[in-house]
Formats: C-alpha cells, structure tokens, sequence
C-alpha cells in the first residue's frame, strides 16, 4: 500500500484550527463550536483554509471526536475556556441499555454531507481524511460528562461492572465502524482512529477495553473503495509501550506521540505499518530555527524510505504563530526532498 | 543489596494524605498545608499515621516537593481546590541568575528536624523514606508558575534558551543532592526522586532535561551511612518507554507508573534494578474483591524472586475508602507471603 514518495507527506492534527485567524473569523461567523461543525459550508471551508496558506499535504474533515455521542442524545455542549460537556452523562446500567447504535444517515448528516463537499472542492488536490474517536475516548466522556483528569466514574465502572462497560465498547465500536464506512462512502481516503485516552489505562485494561474495540473496527471497515485501498491509522496518546499490539490490529499505520523515539518505534514494528508523527506541539512556539532543527531530527530518527507520514505528536495548541506552521511544513519538504 | 524476602513489601505513594479522616483532623488543626508541612510534631504524627491503621512496610516522609523552590524565595502557597502555585514564578536569565543553590541546614531546616523526630518515633519498626522532585518536575512548576497541562513556558524555555534551562536545572540538581544527603544523614534510610512531568517530555528532551539531572543527583548522593547502603529510587510517571536508561544512573530501584506491564518492565531490565509499583490508583475506587484480584495480578506478573516492592503507580487520590486501603495492603502481604 505504501508508495515511494519524493517527500515525506505532513499534515498537522487540528490544522484546521484556532490558531488561524481565517479559522476564528469563520467560527464566530457560526457562533458555537457544534454551529460550526454541523453546517456543512463553513466545515468545509474551515477544512480548506490550513491548505490554502501552507503546502498540506492532506486535509483532516473538520468535526469534532463526540458528535457519536452527541447523536446518541447526550447533549453534547462547549463552555467558553471549559472542555466538552454532555447535558446527560451515562451513568447506569439503563443509561448504557437505552443507548442506541448510531446510524449515520439517519443521525449525522451533516458530517458525510461535509465529506461530500470537502473532496468535491479539493478536487484531487490532496487526499481527505476522515476520523472518529476510540470507542474508549468516547466512554470517557460519556461517562464523566466531561473531561477528566484521572476518569474516576469510568474507571470505576470498568473495575466494578466490566460486563456493562463492555456493552457501552461494544456499541460505540459498532457506531464507529457505521460512522467511518459512511465518511469512507461519502469521500475520505483515509480514515484515522483517535484514542485520546487509551494512554490513561493500565497495560492489562488498554488491551482488554481500548485495543480490542479498536481492533474490531478496523475489521468492520471498508479497505477497498472507488477503486483504491482506504488505509486505517490508529492513534493512542500515551500509546507508545503498545506499538506492537497495535500493529497487529490490521491498521495501516501508527500515529506517535511526542515521548516516542521514532527510530525505536520503527524498529519495533518494522515494515508491518507506516508511522505517523511525532514532534512535541510546543515546539512550534521555539525560533524557527529551532523547528528545522527538530523536524530534521526526526527525518534522520525515521531514516531512508517510505513510510513516514509527518505530523505533529497531538494536536496544534491554539497559541501557534502561523508563520511557525509555514516554517514547519516547508522544513519537512525541504529536509526529505529527493 | 537485595535482601530474600518473606513477603512482598508495601507502601503507596501518598500515603500520609487526605483519604485519612485522622489526617484531615490534624491539617485542619495545623491551618494550611505548608503549615503542616513546616510543624515539625505534626508532619511526624500525619507521617505515622498510616502505619498505625495499616501493615506498612516503609514510612515516607510527609513533605511537599517544592519545599525546594519555596526556600529559593519563589513563595509557595495553595489556593483552596487548586494545585500549588508560586507568587514569584521564573522567567528571565536574571531570575535564574539570582536563585541560590540551597543549604538544606540553613534554609530547609524543617524538613531535617521531621526526618530526625519521625525516625526516632518509629524506632526502627519500619524504613524512613525521605524525597525530592525531580530538577525538571521542580522547573516546571517554578517556571509556569503552578501546574500546567502542556507546560507552555517551560518547553519554549527548554527548546529556545537550552542554555538557560540547563543554568536552572544545574542548580536544581545541585540543590536536591544537598536535599536528599541533608535528609539521609538526618536518618532517611530510602529516598525517591518524583519525576512526576518527565513523561510529558520528547524522547530526546527526556534524555537530555530530565535524566541527566537525576543521574548527576544519583551520582551525588551518600551511598552508604550508618553502616548500610541508602537505596534510591527513580520515578518517572509516564517513563515506561525509558527504563533501560533510568536503570543505566546507577540508582537501586525503578518506580512503576501501572501503564507498565510489570513482567514486561523486569524482563527489560532484568537484575539491574528492583522495582516498585504498579497497581493503578484508581483500583481503590473498586470492590474489595477486584483490588484482590489487581494485587494478584500484579504480584504475578513479576513473578519469583527478590527485587519488587508493591505500591500504587501514582499517588492515592483523596476520595478513597480507608477500609479499602486495609484490603489493598492485606492483599499484597497475603498472596506474596510463603
């Protein structure tokens, strides 16, 4: 699957984001953040926008990680400075029973109808990428009706009744496989799996309540579409002692984060999957001379061939001076061209 | 130095702490939490608190681990429901060029006086462990100025003044060898380095801002006194990828966070290092009988042979069942006892 390249592709989680003025501008045109991700016009420029400014080399639908939940019927809602928050968190045995498996034709329209229209206006230009969170990430939410700093309900529903919390998995596993076939129908050309949170479990518990789900997704996807192979790149925040395991999943490629030494994870899985990452977010807020350097280091981490997809380790912070992405993106090219 | 033992011994981090009502009884008492910590009668009796309720095997000095930059004039305190904070933060090479390496019998002198009262108390029943943060974990609360979820300021000081940051964590380092040796000679018969933000570190910053500095506190700590050697031990919560190199300092024994599959933790390291951990904290939070089936595992995982000492991968959080605690520590005497 993997092609040789003349350069070494990059992309940057969130690109499409608060650190664009272009992105602000849009944002409180649409008011709230689910305004924003709900109307498909204005995702679709707010996709586009990192594109026109640098030479991206894949746009990333612009959604957010809990519109499954959302359309579950949880409320899902954003205060300003806070994280998410969901109006009817999950809590019981009869919460998780009345929860339904998604259906996204019926439920999310508005996210394959961007789909749709964000590959009409690349035209080719690049791939589009579309995504969805771990079913994991999602119960951690779900369950403590917010972010968490040590996912005190869902770890005690996971150590206390993990029969329930395995039918919360379950069914989140079988919305998301529903929700990235249908984006995979609607257009994306790729599809990536963010688990936010895995890296939050225990050995034992992230294999048996994060990777199994993840695993059974990647078996419940579309991997040949329109004539073209669809690839699966699985992310795990904090993921970087499981390479292997999750090698095994099937997916097409492992993104890294930060604390990872590329070198030694390319090592470890070898030409099993390509390698997505993995330089520290803060350092765009370094000299620009400080960000070649940094993005030359993990050029020479990775090594000679294919199979490096340049990124970020976790997602662009809001406080990122543009010019610093355009020193970013423009190093990657620069320092693995041919 | 490994000693053939009769069962798996035990402690949790954090053990003097607020999931104790007799604790909340004497911090009320005492007024704030630095006030507790500056009593010399009262970090004493909150420090032997837990061994009169549970079979501990080891006490651990009750402190903070910015007893350090408070002495270096930064002005430590707590806000109600928040992390601690510094009224002086670390910004410029001229705050840097003025903090002082510290003189732990002249500026630290509480901490010494509670080490000489609390061994004296316990009268050799079990071992005093004394403690520091890390050179990077105290970096970062001084220079942000209290915690921090992606540590902003001190990363773009790492990645744009290394020079600087090297200036800060030299006199860090210096400062927690004179700490600790303060505190072994006073009658600490263990000391812990908490590198608790080492983990949110890139590969290579880990290496170079982090590690070398407990390596040179390691190097420069009293090895032997009082006729026995004074094992150290390492703790980088978030460190599982690095153990090879933490065990490379020289230090006795390498602390778990519990993302870490213990077995896999003593096969990379083999007879190097002991190591001590790793059950998740949040377990606690579970039935009596899964913290059982937890201590099993873990205490399986590492299997025969000397080398382990049980604990929690993190500290214990203070809404924790007392009586759970009693199931925890009884558990890991019972299903390692011959």
């Amino acid at each position: 699957m993997r092609q040789p390249v003349d350069r070494t592709p990059v992309w940057m989680m969130r690109q499409a984001g608060r650190y664009l003025p272009e992105y602000r501008a849009v944002r409180s045109q649409a008011g709230d953040f689910m305004s924003l991700c709900k109307n498909t016009e204005l995702a679709c420029e707010v996709t586009l926008q990192p594109l026109e400014r640098y030479e991206m080399d894949a746009a990333i639908l612009f959604s957010d990680i809990l519109t499954i939940p959302d359309a579950m019927g949880l409320g899902l809602y954003f205060e300003t400075g806070e994280g998410p928050k969901f109006h009817k968190p999950v809590r019981t045995a009869a919460d998780i029973e009345n929860l339904q498996v998604i259906n996204t034709a019926k439920d999310l329209p508005y996210v394959t109808d961007a789909v749709t229209m964000i590959r009409r206006e690349l035209n080719g230009r690049v791939p589009l990428i579309g995504f969805s969170g771990s079913p994991w990430t999602l119960a951690t939410y779900m369950i403590e009706g917010q972010s968490s700093r040590d996912f005190a309900r869902a770890k005690t529903m996971l150590y206390t009744q993990p029969a329930l919390m395995h039918q919360l998995l379950d069914k989140l596993a079988l919305s998301v496989i529903d929700y990235l076939n249908a984006q995979i129908i609607a257009g994306a050309q790729v599809v990536q799996i963010f688990d936010t949170w895995g890296g939050a479990l225990s050995h034992a518990a992230y294999q048996e309540f994060s990777l199994a789900y993840m695993q059974k997704i990647v078996a419940g996807l579309i991997r040949h579409h329109d004539g073209r192979d669809v690839p699966v790149i699985l992310f795990t925040k904090g993921g970087g002692l499981w390479l292997e395991a999750m090698a095994d999943t099937g997916c097409h490629c492992l993104g890294l984060d930060w604390t990872m030494d590329i070198a030694r994870a390319r090592e470890r899985v070898g030409d099993k999957v390509a390698l997505q990452g993995n330089m520290d977010p803060a350092v765009l807020r370094a000299d620009p001379a400080v960000i070649e350097q940094q993005v030359a280091a993990i050029l020479r981490g990775f090594g000679q061939g294919s199979g490096h997809i340049f990124n970020l380790g976790h997602g662009i912070t809001p406080d990122i001076d543009p010019e610093h992405v355009k020193v970013f993106i423009d190093a990657v090219h620069k320092f693995s061209g041919k």
